[in-house]
């Protein structure tokens, strides 16, 4: 079926870039946020947006990086840097991380997705695959904040992120299983991943926490 | 002799499931103390019990990780993380470091001897294979505390903990230089290393520090 | 040209030499500053000195790491840490980051020019063999400062280092390019990160960043 194929490469093309630009966008804010330099900004913004893609690539020895393959992002990223700067000197810019909610959300399932599929085609146990989409969509935002010297956010928010990604690697391990297309089951479990975490952030759910932290701080 | 190899086989097992319980639980307490949610808990838990044998296992190129070859832990991990959270909110629930020191003792014998032991089959250098004793004993810990945003307890802390680790690990080395059978170098190494720990936490004896802090801190 | 590539290897020996010190001793200032005891001194030298090679030996998927093949610098860090304690005793012992950013400054240039080349000679992209050479030259010292619990010094204080990096490591693709010998091509690509960190070091040169922040800290 090379239409097929033809549609999930361009899929997996679009997804990366749009899961590329909202990750990185996360980083610019928290660099922002933390009165780094232009360099600070790149290099949040490249953790962010590669880290966890690559992080998941060191873990299962599999080379080229997403970076190697495609440096023309690394360009994008080091423009984008610069151009925040001097952005920033014209003190109206001001963009929250309210507005880049909804791409990240995309990102974390197609993240989760293409994670989980490339370590199951490594015939990795299950719950291994799963944990590589939950690294994949998680470990750019965990190495952000930890570069930028605070615990990561996804870590002690509440809001399920890592959550989401851990169901829709699920959803792809099912489709599997029961010999869907590979189309349709990564379709189904980035949907599933991006669907939770658009429900969860407009329903304001939290998950449980040992003990309620909400009056301390 | 067969059966020698199995007894190390099933020490090696043995010593594995008490050290990853030690190091998860040292994990779980950092998580609750730093009020991290149950995705934290997993996550600090999972990298204090096989960061520092991943790391190494990166370092040296080997795979598969001990969490693909024995996937289950992975779900005793979630597990654990889970009930966590619903053991903390009946706040009787109370359980403290000094607990697990003991356990933990265990665990870091017997990381520097496997570390090292590991490393020397792929003819590294002696003192390369007793760092990476070190390295897997120690570096758990290590990243459990840079995430949870804490200069880490064993850089700082004076309490010997890398330390006989590596001593530990010589005495692997000088087993194998002696031509020891692997077997008794390997339990002598890990029962020195957990020996001086437990001596040292008994005794109350600290490293050499620059200055005196205590009265600073 | 047997001679040239002798020169070349004596070069790069004691290119890192030279460098391994600077980058050791800023992980012992680090260190010290923090109040680490005699393994933490340890292990943020390492860090500093080897940390940035040894990521991008990873990301390269390369080895043997520099320490394996030359394990000695292992025995000199950890004397080195040992001995700092000693002398720190001696309070009138003092040395500061100023007299160690003129040999930094050397390391600087020797590791953009390293990384660069031993990623080029991977057949990788331009853009990512000059950032394998500022990951070389920059990510032991942020490596340091993350486990210092510091924001990275290269992230934000807004002195050119990773920018002189990256000029240096267009200088030698370019050189390369045009078909200098690679000899010329290194040493040039060095002298010119080098050139560029002690130039902005004299003029007190600083990179554009989203608002002044002097003022506030």
């Amino acid at each position: 079926m090379p239409n097929q194929d033809l549609l999930l490469s361009w899929l997996h093309t679009l997804v990366e870039a749009t899961a590329n630009v909202a990750f990185a966008l996360s980083g610019l804010l928290a660099g922002i946020r933390k009165r780094l330099d232009v360099v600070g900004l790149c290099v949040v913004m490249g953790l962010a947006a590669f880290g966890g893609g690559t992080l998941r690539d060191v873990l299962l020895d599999r080379r080229p990086f997403f970076w190697v393959d495609h440096p023309v992002w690394l360009w994008i990223l080091i423009a984008a840097g610069v151009a925040a700067i001097f952005l920033l000197r014209s003190s109206h810019f001001e963009f929250t991380e309210r507005a880049i909610q909804w791409p990240d959300a995309l990102g974390l399932g197609l993240f989760a997705a293409s994670g989980t599929q490339l370590a199951l085609a490594q015939q990795l146990p299950a719950i291994v695959a799963v944990l590589m989409g939950v690294v994949s969509a998680t470990f750019g935002g965990i190495l952000r904040d930890v570069v930028c010297n605070e615990i990561p956010t996804a870590l002690r928010d509440r809001r399920p992120y890592a959550v989401c990604a851990f169901v829709g690697g699920w959803v792809y391990v099912l489709g599997v299983q029961f010999t869907w297309s590979p189309g349709a089951a990564f379709l189904l479990a980035a949907a599933t991943a991006t669907g939770t975490r658009v429900g969860a952030l407009l329903s304001g759910y939290e998950l449980p926490s040992g003990r309620d932290t909400r009056s301390h701080e």
